[in-house]
C-alpha cells in the first residue's frame, strides 16, 4: 500500500465520474448533468455545508473474505452512511466495490468508496484493520505476528493521518499482539483500540452449549477470555442459561461431571476455528458478525458487553503493558470501562500466564 | 413551557438518579455506586471526553398522540441513540417516558430522557414539532394558524438556543405556515427547516393505488404536492406502476376514465384524514411512519425524494415567499434540492392559487 | 361482539372494495378492475390456489391503547404478513385500521382487515387478546377479573372457531387468571395459551437495574416470576450482570445491602405500571414491545425464554391448577418446556401463597 | 450429488448430536442431556406436534460464493428459520455450515443445517438452486446450458421428491434456459418457478442512473427485460426518477441525447457482471441480494414487482414456450401475474429475436 502523502488531488481510481469526464460531447456523463442542473435545484439561501455531520462513515483495510464479510453484514444491517474499501490489490478491490454497489437497489443508501489510497479513508469513525498474513492450518497464531507488524506500520500512520480521532478495531491475527501493536503504532488512549479478540470465541462457545441445550444462543450466557486461540480462558462461573448459573445447577441436581467434561466443550470452541479453516479453507462469516456487532454496538453507542482484546495491565494481577480479551462495556467512546469480574484463582493464574508470554513476544518485537 | 433560559443546573425532573441520591445510605442508589466502581473500571490513560460524538439524538416536542407515535417509531426503528421529549403537561411526560423506557429488554439502547425544560434538547440533530392545538373534526387546516403561531414563538427559539446547527420538522398544522413561521423563527437556513407537508398524503394515495390494484405500495408511485389539506394537488403525470405511467396507459388502451375518476380518487386521499380524525379522533400512526422515514432520511443521508413542505418561491412560477410541497431530495443536509418537476398548467395554476391564499395569511401574522 | 354465527359472506364493512362495488360506472373501482385485467395477466397454467400457505396471520382483538400498540410494533417489526383487528366499537376500529393502511408507503407490506365479525380472523397463527375492562389507578389487578371472564366467554369460542389450531396470547388484566380461563375455555393444549405475566415486569426490572448500572439492559438478566402484579416475586439469585452473579458478587466484595435494599428494587418495578397508569392514564409502549417480543418468538420459532404466565400445576410445589409465570422456551409450537428454575425455599413459598390465592378466585368463577 | 432415495435414516453428517452419542459417559453430550431432562420440562398435557408449522424454511442448493452469499443475506435479513444447505463436496460443505453456525450469538435463531443427501431439504418453502458451471470470464452465458442441464436433472428431481410443493428460484446461469429446463423437470406449475434473471441487471441500471444523478436509487425506477445477458432489453419509456418520465423529460427540457448515449448506459449495466468477475473471478454479494430480495417477496408475500425470468410465451408476440424475464408480481404463490408493460415495436423485436434463440437451443437439449 501506499505510504506517500500526496499533496496532489486523490485519484479515487475507481470513479466513473473521472472516467466519464473525459468522454466525448454526447456521453452519458454530459447527459447526466444536464438534467441534475435542470431536475434538481437548491433552495435559494440554502447551506449545505454542514452535509456529512454526524454520518457514520466505516472504513475496512483489505478486501480478503474477513475483511468483505465485515464490509457487507455492515451494510446489510444498516449501520453506516459511507463505507471506505483499502487494498493494495487494485483489481480486486475495485471487483468488490462494485459488486457492493450494484445491490443498490436492495439496500438502503450508502456511499462506497475503494481506493489504494489512504485519503479514500479520511474522517472515518470505525477504522477495522483485517489486513495481513492469513493464519495457515495448523499454525499458531503467535507465528503470524513478526509478519504482520511490519504491516501494521505501513497501515496505522495512514489511517491516523487521516482520521486522527477514529476508533481502531483489529481483527488481523494474532489478535492480541496485534492490538498492542495497533495502540503504540496509534498514538490513541487505550479505549480507542479494540481487538476482536475472544467476541467470536465467546459466540462460538454459547452456540455450542444452546445447540446441546436446543434454546436460543441469545439465552446462554458466558464469555471466554484471555489470549485469543488455544490459551484462551471459559470462565464457567459465569456461565448461566435462562438465568440458572450452569456449574451450582450441576452440582444442586448431582449431574456428574468431570473437569474433563468442561475442558472437552472448551476443546471443541477452540477447535471450531481450526476446523473451518480446514474444511473451507478460512473463517468469514462468523467474523464478518462479530465485526458487525462491535460495530453496531460503538456507533450506536449501545454500551453492550462484549469480551474484546484491551490494555490489561492492572486487571487480575496482570502486570505487563499487553492486550487481552476482557469483558468490557463497548460504546461511543470505544472501552467505556472493563469488567473487573470475579475469577478463580486458576483463572487469574491462566490469564498471568497468557500475560507473560505476551510481553515476551512483544520485547522482541521491533517497534 | 418555560422559556427563560435557567442558568442552574438543569433539574431533568424525570431522572431517579436525583430523586434516588437523596435517600438514606443502604439504598439501591448507593449500591449501584459501589457496584459501578469496582465492576467497570476504565483503562487507565483512557479518554471518554469524546463520547457523543456522532450520535443521532432526536427531540420531540409535544407527548400527545403525534408525538409519541413519532418517537415510538423512531425508537422502533433504531434511528436514535438518544431521545429527548419536551411538553408543557409534567405527568404525561413523565408517563410516557418512562413507558418507553420500560421496554428496554426489547430494545437496542437508547437513552430516553424528558423534561419540561428545554436543556434537554441540547445538541439534537433533529427537532420534530408536534405541539399545537389540533385539528378539529370539520375544521380547516387554516383556522388554527393564529393559535400555534403564538406557541411556535415559544418553541423555536428554546430550540434554536440548545441546538443552534439543528433540523426543525415541522409536524403542527396547519403545516405549510407553520414551516414558514419556523423558518422565519429560527433564523435558519431554507434547507434545515422542513415541513411533513404532504409526504403522508402521498402515502395515502399510493396505499390507495395500490390496494385497488393488488400490488405493493413500493412499486406505486405518485405525488401530491402543494397545500397539505384541500388543495392539495395530485400529479397525475407522475403515477406509475411498475414503471407503466398509469395516465398513458389508460388512453394506450382505450380505458375509459375521466376527470371526475381522477378526483373521486384524489377525494379520497384528502378525506383520509378527515376520515380517521372522525372515526378515532385523531390520526397517529401514519404521521409516525412518515416522520420516521424523513428522520431516517436525514440521519442516515438517504438523499431519498420526498415531498416535503419547503421554502417554494422561485418554483413553478411561485412569487411569494412560502412554504408548500414540492418533491425534494432529503439528506444530512435538510433538503438538499427541490425538484423542478414538469407541471401541467392547471397544475402550476393551483400550486399557484395556494401560494397567494398562503401569502394573504401569512401577511396577516403577527411575527 | 357479535358472538353468533352468521352463515351469509362476512361484510368485512370497511372494504373499500364492497362500497365502490356500489358506484356507478366511471367509478376508480371499475377504473382499477380494467387495469388490473389488462396490465396484471396470470402465466397460462399457473396454479395459486396455494396462496397463503404459511404467512403470518396476527390477530388482536381489542384496539384500546394495549391493543394498537401491539397491532403497530408488530407491524414495525414485519413480524406478520396479515393482522386482523377486531372490537365492538365500529368506528373506532374503521379509523384504527385507516390509520395503519395509510402508511403502506413506509412498511412493507402487510394486509390489514378489521371487523367486529370474527369471521375476519379465520386461520390465524397467534391471537392476542387484549380486550377487557382497564385496571383504574389503585384498582388490584385481581379485582378486575370477574367482570372479565364474562366477556372471554364471548371471545374466545368465537376466535377458537374461526382458528382451531392457533396460539393465544393473553394480555388483559389479571392477566394470570384470564390466561386460565382462556385456557379452559378454549380446550387448547396448555402449550398453546400464553399469558404476557411478567415478561413486561422483567423488562422494567432489567431496566431499573441496568440504568442504575449505566450499561445495556440485554447484558442485566434476571426474571420476576408468579403472579403478575404486587405478589411477583423477583428471583434475585438468578441476576447477573456480564456474567457475574450479583448477590453473590456483593457478598464476595463486602458490599453492603439489606434485605430492604432488594425490596426497594422489587418495589420501584411493581410501582412502574402504577405510576404510568397514574401519570399518563394507561400503559401501552412497553406492553406492545413485550408483545411483539413473544410473538416474534413464536412465529419465527426462536426458542427463547420469557417469563410468562403458564400452567404452573406440578412447579415448585404448585398443587393447583393455577397460571402464573415461569421462564419457559417459546417456540412455534408456543411453550416448548418450563424451566424448572432452582427456587429458595422463600421463593418457593411466595409462588404457593400466589397459587393458593388465584385458586380461591378461580372456585368462585363461573365458568 | 447423491441421487438415489435412502431409505435409512438420512445420516446428516455434520451433526455433532451423532457423533457425540457415540463418546463415552461423562461427554459434553451425556451432561448436556441430563441438564435438559432436569431444567426443561414439558407442561403436563402439552401437544408440540404442530411444531413447525408455518415457520420458513429455505434450501441453498450449491455453497460456492454465490450460494453462500445468498445463504449469509437470508440470514441477516432474518427471512427463515430452517436453512438447509446442499453440495457435493462435503468438507466445503460443512465449513460453511459451521461458520455460519458459529454467529449465533449474534443473530436471531435459525436452524442451520447442512447435507449431501438432499432429505435434509424436506419440505423447504422455497428452493434456490446456484449449483452449476461457473461463466468464465468472456464466456456467453448460452455456451454454459449444455453442462448445467445434465446436473439438473440430478438436482430438480431430488428438491421435488422431498418438497413437492416447494417454489424452485434458478441462480445458475445461463439462468433463462435453466429457468426453463428447472419448469419442465420439475413438472410444477409456471407459477412455482422463477428464475433471478433480470432482477439484478435492473438493480445495476438503477444504481449507475442514480450514482449519475446522486440520489437514492430506490427513487430512480426502470426495468431491463429479456434476456439475462447481453441482448436484454432495457425499457427506457419506464425509467423514471422522483416520478419524473426521464425521456420526456429530455425531450420537454431540450436535453440532447442520442441513442448512443442511452446504449452506451446500457453497455455498462451488461458489462458490470463481466468486468466484476474479471476484477474478482466472480459476482457474489450484489446476486445474494438480488435472491433475498426475492425471497422477502415470497415469503412475506410481499406482491412487489420485480423483473424475473419467467414463461413468457404469449406475452408480447412470445411464440416459443421460453423463458425471458418480465416485470411480473412476486407473492407467496410465486409469480402472482406478469405485467403487460407497454412495449415499442423495437422493444417488442428484441424480445421475440431473444425468445427465438432460447427456443433454438432449448429444441437441441436432451431433456
Amino acid at each position: 500500500m501506499t505510504t506517500t502523502g500526496q499533496t496532489t488531488k486523490p485519484k479515487i481510481v475507481f470513479d466513473w465520474r473521472a472516467e466519464a469526464a473525459t468522454h466525448a460531447p454526447g456521453s452519458a456523463f454530459e447527459m447526466a448533468e444536464k438534467v441534475v442542473n435542470k431536475l434538481f435545484r437548491p433552495i435559494p439561501g440554502s447551506s449545505v455545508s454542514e452535509e456529512g455531520k454526524r454520518t457514520h462513515k466505516v472504513t475496512v483495510v483489505g478486501v480478503g473474505n474477513v475483511g468483505m464479510a465485515c464490509a457487507q453484514t455492515i451494510l446489510t444491517q444498516e449501520l453506516c452512511d459511507e463505507l471506505a474499501l483499502v487494498d493494495v490489490v487494485e483489481e480486486k478491490l475495485k471487483g468488490e466495490m462494485l459488486d457492493l454497489q450494484h445491490a443498490a437497489a436492495f439496500l438502503p443508501r450508502a456511499k462506497i468508496l475503494a481506493d489504494t489510497d489512504y485519503r479514500v479513508t479520511a474522517d472515518s469513525d470505525i477504522c477495522i484493520v483485517t489486513a495481513g498474513a492469513r493464519q495457515q492450518e495448523g499454525q499458531s497464531r503467535l507465528a503470524l505476528v513478526e509478519k504482520n507488524v511490519s504491516l501494521f506500520k505501513k497501515i496505522i500512520p495512514e489511517l491516523m493521518k487521516h482520521s486522527p480521532n477514529t476508533i481502531l478495531l483489529v481483527i488481523s491475527n494474532p489478535v492480541d499482539a496485534l492490538t498492542y501493536v495497533a495502540y503504540k503504532l496509534s498514538g490513541l488512549p487505550p479505549n480507542r483500540v479494540i481487538g476482536a479478540g475472544t467476541n467470536l470465541d465467546s459466540s462460538r462457545f454459547r452456540w455450542l452449549l444452546a445447540d446441546h441445550l436446543d434454546v436460543n444462543a441469545q439465552n446462554v450466557h458466558g464469555y471466554i477470555v484471555g489470549e485469543h486461540g488455544d490459551s484462551s480462558v471459559p470462565l464457567w462461573s459465569s456461565v448461566s442459561v435462562g438465568g440458572v448459573p450452569i456449574i451450582s445447577y450441576l452440582k444442586q441436581k448431582h449431574i456428574d461431571y468431570s473437569p474433563d467434561t468442561l475442558a472437552e466443550l472448551h476443546r471443541m470452541v477452540v477447535d471450531g476455528a481450526y476446523e473451518v479453516i480446514k474444511l473451507k479453507g478460512y473463517t468469514s462469516w462468523a467474523i464478518g458478525y462479530s465485526v458487525a456487532s462491535l460495530v453496531k454496538s460503538v456507533l450506536r453507542n449501545q454500551r453492550r458487553i462484549h469480551p474484546v482484546s484491551v490494555c490489561s495491565q492492572g486487571f487480575h494481577g496482570i502486570e505487563d503493558e499487553v492486550c487481552l480479551s476482557l469483558p468490557a462495556v463497548i460504546g461511543r467512546a470505544g472501552i467505556v470501562s472493563v469488567l473487573d469480574s470475579p475469577l478463580t484463582d486458576e483463572e487469574k493464574e491462566q490469564l498471568q500466564t497468557s500475560a507473560k508470554t505476551l510481553a515476551l513476544i512483544q520485547n522482541k518485537l521491533d517497534m
